[in-house]
């Protein structure tokens, strides 16, 4: 693993602990301040620009909204080029695993957030064959 | 809006043309040749690297996985920087949208995919007051 998929894992690693933890200012920490940033949550419309992610995760910390615990599993760097890279892995939360992604760019010396996506798995309809991953891979 | 961003809602067009034809050589084609690509489709667990992510386009569009019609609706481009770029859409397909993700780097001077996420829409489910954009804005 080279050092730019190393500060990734980590980078993605700090979104799983600030969302366990519903710790709204390490989100603003952690989201890009300068790069166009979205965000698309398990079953909702894509949220487009910093302050309607900002307020999503402020009324799913401070609603109800959060499962109860929360933890990022089969975890793959890819790294694209110098700025960008992402991170592609499962959620595990109560009920199930989901399948995410989230996107970084590079800014003030490390990579910060500009895109997660998180989508539920539907196992019992996955066409057999087509299956090439799982969560304990 | 950019050259950027009008060539990156170009290559997002070639995607959904391509899927609504279900024309693989066109994948092919889009698809990045270099970078790590990945695929996560609606309710799939996630594919990693080309080889897995070309086998389920062709196991989609060969085995009748693909819906009867598909077009991308209310694109916005995000350009990050001379490298990196994604788009974020509707899918609109039969029965309803789904809320997707393109993500594309420059190769070969221009635009290719490196990974693609759809995710159904619980709209009923929806917390009121949070819904921040619908695909008619």
């Amino acid at each position: 693993m080279t050092d730019s998929e190393r500060e990734l894992l980590e980078a993605n690693g700090t979104f799983y602990s600030a969302f366990a933890r519903r710790d709204l200012q390490a989100m603003e920490e952690l989201w890009s301040q300068d790069a166009p940033v979205a965000c698309i949550h398990p079953g909702w419309e894509p949220l487009r620009g910093r302050d309607a992610v900002m307020t999503s995760l402020e009324n799913i910390f401070g609603g109800g909204g959060a499962p109860a615990t929360i933890t990022c599993v089969n975890a793959t760097p890819h790294v694209l080029g110098p700025y960008a890279a992402f991170v592609v892995c499962y959620e595990r939360v109560p009920g199930g695993d989901l399948a995410a992604t989230n996107f970084f760019v590079r800014e003030g010396g490390r990579y910060r957030l500009v895109h997660h996506q998180s989508s539920p798995i539907a196992r019992p309809a996955q066409p057999q064959g087509l299956k090439k991953s799982g969560p304990m891979n």
